[in-house]
Order: structure tokens, then sequence, then C-alpha cells
């Protein structure tokens, strides 16, 4: 029999086949989107009209396949519209990062080549502000809840829903569209530069939304009501607004600047059964939980990724309020769920203490993926020691950064190398332990800073702990602490002290060989500890 | 940006991205397999190892990419094995159906050019019995749950267990797979002639197995104990094997003939969460259910697809054993599944009568295919009304069948043309009426034969009533009825008695112009209703 020829239906796996089902099966379902006059209620089918709208729009003002269309926007309606609007049209989403600085807003609108901007009308002095900078854009949209354009200096500018009641809302789309035609893009930041383009295919964004809907990572169903509070312009929203979509899923969008209690209280009005934010968001959440009697009884998904969310954090949702607590992990690289920490049936019967081990880890790879761990001497043992590197592969993981030199460190041999170091336990839980940048090689073994970090700050006298590596002329690096003191004890406790302190906890070899006390460590612009400039700082350390 | 050229990796969809998973991740999950010398019982590692062991056996005897290996086995480990070893080497799995007739099995194996046949040690015979047709099969393998080779006429034969004792164990898999490669066949049975051969790709496997593992599909999860009914050389068991190895899904292979009795014992001991069977199965269950005190309450979801189930016994099991009941509908030329009848989640608030109507239909379409119904003015009203031809497309829908000229007729345009009429009730779900041959063209309107036989066995005299549609002159066709009746009311009804009965049930011109009383009505050796030959038999009815 032939190999290399097609063997089934040629039928390319693209937005449209998405949008449809959701539009012709789901008419009747609501989608919830908070705006800056209220909340706004309309279902798929109002949606899948004002979207073809959208399109007929968009095409009227010259948009054609392959151009970029930004976006500038909160979680809403419109900016759902767009989600489906630009790409079933051929052309590419791009969804701007409303939190960075001027400087990268105008970067990435330029490198992108954004031909339009749809931006919300709150956000509009935003764009204004470096609209002299903007050299591709050739139209902005903006997105209010009136009718009447409001007053801006963007020009040419347009009323988003003065171009929607013009557009057809019977706009057909193509059926013959390539699926590794691009959908979308989103940047990402650099740990120094500017920003990197990722470039999504119809072909992963439809593979993505696919796995999310599997009954073993998030189970997302028609069922739900789902609450991303995780920003649209934040890789795709972890993909929920396209799953959404598809299977007809009730959403529940936030709005503009969203605090905990507007968001407790969508939870409640709205019953919402899978919510979705990264750990700062549930922190504040619980907070505002703990303070206040709500009724956060509907959510069966707390959805949590970004950043590793803390154990015991974990463990007040999961045992004081009854929440199950899924922590995942992805990058923008990677669509972006990749890691899902959903337990397996025959660890449901594993003690509470091991259940939150596990459920603190960033979980099992998702079906459609592939990993491996790559240490010093190649792929680690599954022994939850054991160091590496996490590189991943598959249909929903960029293959490099778009028009940028820097794609060949990031991806090499067919594998996304993620630049996160993990270890693997015996089930197959993958749970990280630093940057790869951060980790200490010494000796030709690895040591992670963080685990160090940790240790360092359950001290009683220490206020912040920063531990990296410094070069050595034997060892290649050792690590060195950075340690500020709580006032109290500033000057009472010495290097000994926490050496020692450090000593039954880890192997000899991690302990660091230098202690440096400081007033303060220095850090980057969102709070992250500034590695690089303590480097540089103590690099003659063993010299 | 470009179109057409690749926007993320490129990464095959294939069967080995399956298997390894559920290898690597699940290595203490259970197969259980009922053989002829008892309970059979290991883990995804042994699986894993066996697998690779029979591909390396299998390139041993010389197969190579695109050869055809045929099974002729019941569902148990060995045919798991073969499910994976054979497309994961790059060679082409053919189930064959061992119920066939001995004309059909030859026709199928040299049809397909099988160059090794596995064969299950009780069913030898029935290829003996064939052997001296097979023109294309160069190797025998007999599956046998000893080491030694049972005694047979088929020649070259080797014991499947010697083979795979000498594979190795680490066979590693080619990672370059061009996912559009066939990775299976099944033969589907026409109407009149040979069966029919369909070719499955690793692309349309790998989708249709995410799809089943939807929470708003099957939702098959690794949590489930999951017991295939339905046979492997039946429409893959309807995709199960290929979804549980992937989720790690633990397996109940019922094995040779197995009983009611042997059923209920299995979905005890092994706290099965989902089965599947066709409608016969499920009464024969139910029948036995009735009978003893039996333990099924476990099972989340009886999955029913093959024919339609009757209402009746879906509301004995929903009601009266509290077991969820998921009719589902596909054919072999769609991987199957197309349609699953899940309960939106507003219909659940329904009254019961009403969800059992919805729960007797064939369903919602399922994500990643698309649907259209055409009757005679084109696309149907979604009144429930309206009959109209079911087709489908999507990327786990065949193209066309193997070798063979009647492919033209059922895919046609893009789509394939199912042959059974549906109406679409405003909700969007699908309810089979009819089959395309057998419905009534009269006057440019259709009826549907099977709900004129329906109501006629509904009348307390009548055994059994086939309605066909007979030419005419002036209507095109009309409807004629060929009724049974029971003994006892032989001759005391009459023609007008049944079209009477019939008056308020249907608009006047649905009602049979004439009824034919008979003492038996033709059927074919399955026991269906031979209506080509009532057919023949009345064509001159209205000349």
């Amino acid at each position: 029999m032939k190999v290399g020829i097609k063997h089934m239906m040629d039928f390319p796996l693209t937005l449209r086949s998405m949008l449809e089902r959701g539009e012709k099966l789901f008419p009747k379902k609501e989608i919830v989107s908070r705006t800056l006059s209220g909340i706004h209620r309309y279902t798929y089918a109002d949606y899948g009209q004002r979207t073809r709208r959208l399109s007929s729009a968009l095409q009227t003002l010259g948009v054609k396949s392959g151009d970029r269309v930004g976006t500038f926007a909160w979680n809403n309606h419109r900016h759902l519209e767009a989600y489906f609007a630009v790409p079933c049209m051929g052309a590419v989403l791009h969804t701007v990062n409303i939190r960075l600085s001027a400087e990268h807003i105008s970067y990435i609108i330029n490198h992108a080549g954004d031909k339009v901007l749809l931006v919300d009308e709150d956000l509009v002095p935003l764009i204004e502000n470096v609209k002299d900078q903007l050299g591709s854009v050739k139209a902005y949209i903006v997105m209010s809840d009136q009718k009447e354009l409001p007053p801006t200096s963007l020009s040419p500018a347009y009323s988003y829903e003065e171009l929607l009641q013009q557009g057809d809302p019977l706009y057909a789309y193509p059926e013959d569209l390539d699926e590794n035609s691009p959908m979308g893009m989103c940047y990402t930041s650099a740990t120094t530069g500017n920003p990197k383009g990722v470039v999504y295919s119809h072909r992963g964004i439809f593979l993505h939304s696919l796995c999310i809907g599997l009954a073993d990572t998030l189970g997302l169903s028609e069922r739900d009501s789902c609450l991303p509070v995780v920003p649209m312009f934040h890789a795709n929203a972890w993909g929920l607004p396209f799953g959404a979509v598809w299977y007809g899923t009730k959403l529940v969008l936030p709005g503009p600047g969203p605090t905990p209690e507007v968001l407790l209280g969508l939870i409640e009005q709205e019953k919402v059964t899978l919510a979705a934010g990264v750990p700062t968001v549930w922190l504040a959440l619980l907070k505002s939980m703990e303070a206040g009697d709500r009724d956060t009884s509907s959510i069966r998904a707390a959805v949590c990724g970004g950043a590793a969310a803390p154990r015991d954090m974990i463990k007040t949702f999961e045992t004081k309020y009854n929440i199950p607590f899924l922590h995942a992990y992805g990058m923008t690289e990677t669509a972006p769920v990749a890691l899902v920490s959903r337990l397996k049936s025959y660890q449901e019967a594993w003690d509470t203490d091991e259940i939150l081990d596990v459920r603190a880890k960033q979980g099992l790879l998702v079906p459609g993926l592939e990993m491996k761990v790559m240490g010093e001497k190649g792929e680690v043992q599954w022994d939850g020691q054991e160091m590496g590197e996490l590189l991943l592969r598959g249909p929903w993981i960029a293959d490099s950064y778009y028009n940028d030199e820097r794609s060949q460190t990031t991806f090499s041999d067919g594998w996304l190398h993620t630049g996160d170091v993990a270890t693997v336990d015996g089930e197959g839980f993958v749970k990280l332990v630093d940057r790869m940048k951060d980790l200490i090689k010494s000796g030709g073994e690895w040591i992670s800073s963080v685990d160090l970090e940790n240790a360092l700050m359950a001290h009683p006298a220490v206020f912040e702990a920063s531990v990296i590596g410094v070069p050595h002329p034997t060892w290649q690096e050792r690590p060195v602490a950075c340690v500020v003191l709580k006032e109290a004890h500033a000057g009472k406790v010495g290097e000994q002290d926490l050496r020692d302190f450090l000593a039954d906890k880890f192997a000899k070899w991690w302990i660091p060989d230098r202690v440096v006390f400081m007033d303060k460590i220095p850090k980057t612009s969102v709070g992250k500890f500034l590695k690089r400039a303590m480097r540089e700082m103590l690099k003659d350390t063993f010299a």
C-alpha cells in the first residue's frame, strides 16, 4: 500500500470548523462579558453573526490573508469576536500584551507588522502614547460599548460597533485554508532585549483545543461555566476561548482590571465551574475568600499556571474549600498547555500529604506532546532527583521565533529547549527546580539555586535569599548565597550559622561556599531576583 | 506572513507517540484479557515490551512499510499488541471479521493482500478452511496461550509466543512516519457483492482517539476501566483500544465468544466504568441483569452503537439501573465515532420522557467533524421533521474504498454519503429514520419506511411488517406494506383495518396504498428484511 499519500479525507484542521460547530449546535448558550458599562450577555448565535460581521468589516478595510491584526484589549466579548474573526478569514491575530512598556509595545506591533489594531476604549491612551512609532498600522478600531467613536488622536480611527453594523452577518469563511497557515501571534518577554514573537498555526490551535477538552487534562466541556482570568493577551488565555467556542461552553469574561471582589461576584452569579489564573490571582482570591462568606461551591477546577503555585495555597483550596486544584505548565511557545497535574486514579488513595506533593508538581505530559529531560549525561532517571532541562516537541509547539536570530538556541534538533530545569518522579510527574541559566554547575553535577533559596528562606532570621553560581577554578562553578537578614537579626547571624542550618538538608557539595550578607538584593521590574547583576558583582569571589 | 508553509513544529500525528505515552507514563496500569485458559493480566510496561517484540518479529519475517498484516482474533491482549505493533512499524493492520462467510474471508484477505496473518488458536480451523484460496499470505502466526505451535495445516505457521521470545523488547519505531500513511484497514459489508475496504491513516486514528477522550463525547480517561464488547475486528472496537493505550486506561478484553454471564462477571470483578457494545449485547446483558442480582454500579457509561437502541431499553438502564446510556453513531467509514447523544447541560432539567427522546436519538456531531443533511431541496430545516441524507466530512472519514469501483457513489464532493436518512431537531440532535435505499419517494416528498413499520408493528394483530416503495405512474413511488399477522389473528384483520389504524398517526399521503398479507417476509442471513426481494416481487402493483 502506498505511503506518503493521503489515505483519508484531506480535511484541514482550522478554526472555521470549530466556530461553526459552536454557532450551529449551541446557539442558545451564553457568553457573559464584563465591560466598562456593566455585564453584557449574548448567545453563541449572536456571537457567530457578530464575528462574521467583523471579518467582513476587516475585509472592507483591506485585511488580506496573512495580514496581522493586533488586539490591545481585556478579556471581553469583542476580543473573543476577534479571536475567531481574524483567523477564520485567513489573517493573523496578534494579541498585544497591554502591560508591556511603551517601548516594547511599539516594538512588537512594528515587528509583527500589524496592519489593523483593535483597541479597547480605556486602553486607547496607551496606544496614543506610542502612535508616532507605529509604522505598519493602517487603521485603528476602537472597541467601545458606545457606537460613537470616542475622541482620539489615533488616525484613521473607526468605531468597532459602527463597522460591525455595516458588516455581513453571513460572511462565509474559506473552506480550503491550509491548516499550517498562521492563525495567531503572541510575544514573550526575553531575559534581555526585545520580546520574541511566537506564531501559532490553525493546526496547532485545533489540536491544542482538543487536548484541553480531554477528560484527562482540563476536561473543558459544554457543561462548564468557564472564567479565564488569565488574560487573552497572554498565551491565548491558555487556549480556553478557542475550546469554549468549539464545545459551546458558557464563557465568563471578566473585563477590565478585575479585582478579587469582581471575580468572586462572577463566580457566584455565573456559577463558574472552571477558572484559570496565575498563582497571584489565586492568592488574591483566597485572601478575599478568607475575609468573607463567599459561595465558590460551583468550581470543579481551579486551573493554575504561569508560575509554581505554593503547596500551602493548594492545600487550602483542596482541604478547606474543597476546590480541586489543577496545576498546569506551559509557555507562550507551547500554545501553552504541556503538563497538567491531575492525579492518576490509584494516587487518589494516597494520603493527603503525598497527594499535595503531587499536586504541587507541574504535572504529567498531556496527550499529543512528547518530552525528554536532558541532564549532563543524557536523559535523566525518573527518580525525582536527577535534574535536566525540560525539552518538548509536538504539533502545538512553536518551531522558531518570528524573524528572530534568537531562535537557534531555543529550537534545535526538533525540540523546544524550555530553559526550565526539572526532575521527573517515578510516576512521570515533572517538577521544575530552576531555570537553566540560574542552575549552578559544580564539578559536572547540577545544583538547584531555587532549592537552596527556599531552604535558606525557611531560616527564622532570613528575610530573603538568592543563590547564584560563581566561576571557580577547580569546580567550574560554586554556589554563593546572597542573604538579607530580618532587621531584628542583622549582625547576629553569621555565615557559618547558615551553612550549618543547611548541612542536614543537602549533600555536602551543595552547601554554598560563601554567604554574602546584603542590605537588599537587586531585582527586576517585576520583582524577580536580578541574578545576572549578582553574578557580575561576585564574579571574582574565587579568582 | 507566509501562508502554506508550516508555522509550528512539523510533528507527525502517529500511533508511535500514543503508544510511548502509555508505556512511559502508565507502566503499572493493567490490561486484563480473557483467553482460552483463563484471565490473563499484565501491565502497560509488559504490553509495550511485547508490542515491540512483535514488531521486531514481524520485521524478521519480512514485513515492510505499507505491507498488510491481517488479524483474525477475538478481543484479547495479543490482538491489542498487534493494534500498535503493526502500525508503529509502518505496516497496515487489517482486522478481518471472523463472522464473515468463508467466501468473504478469502476475498478480503486476498483483496487487502495480507502478507502475514495472525490467527487466534480457536479460529485456526476457519482459516484452514480457506487457506487454498489465499494468494498473498506468506506466513501464519498462531496466537495461543501455549508456546508450542498447535497442530495445523496452515503453512508456514509460527507460534506467536515463540516469535515474541525471539523479538527485541527495545525495538525502536521510526519517528518520521508520514501521518497520512495507512495504519489500518477494515472491510464493511455491502448490500450486494463483496465487502468494501476502508483504509485508516495514522492521522485519522490519532485525531479520532483525541475525540473519544473529550469530556463531551465518551470522555475516555485514565480513570476508566474500559470493556469493549464490540469486536476489535469491527471498526476498531470503536477506537477504544487506541485511546486506552494512549491515556493509560485499564482495558478489560472479554476474549472468545463472551456470554452475558461472562461480561457481567468481568464488569463486577474489574469494576468496569465504560462498556461498549451493539444493542443486542445490551439487550442480552439486561436480560441477565433482570434475572439475577448483579453489581453494575461501577458503570458510568453504557456506550451503544451499530444500530438504533430501543427507547424502552435505554429507559430501563437509565431509570432502573441508574446506568447512563450513551447512544452513539458511526460507520466503518467514519473510524467510527461521528455522533454521540450526550445531553446538553440545560437538557438535564427536562422531564424524563423528553430526556429519553434525546437519548434515543443518534446524537450531536462530535468536535472535529462536519455534517449536513441533504433533502430534496437542499439542506433540511432543523425541525425534527424534514428528512435528508446524512453527509459527513472530517479528518477521520475515509475518502474512498480501497481499490473499489463502488467508491464514487459513496464519496463525492468531499463528503461521505452515509446512505442514512435523518432528521435534525432544533437542538442539533440527529435521528436516523431510514436507509436511503429504503426511503419512499412520493410526489417529491420523502416517506420513512421505518416509521411506518414501527407504527404497524404496534398493532396488536401484527407479527411483523415491512414497508417498501413501489413504482407508481403518478407519484414516482407509493408505500406498500407487507404484513405477517399473528397466528390467532390471521384472516381476521383486513387491509382497511390497518390503514385506519395508521390514519391518525401520519399525514394522509404517508398511508400505504396497499397492505399485502404474507406468511413470512423474506430476510437476509442476519435477519434484516430483504426489501430488494420484496420490491422486485411487488414492482407491478401500480402498473
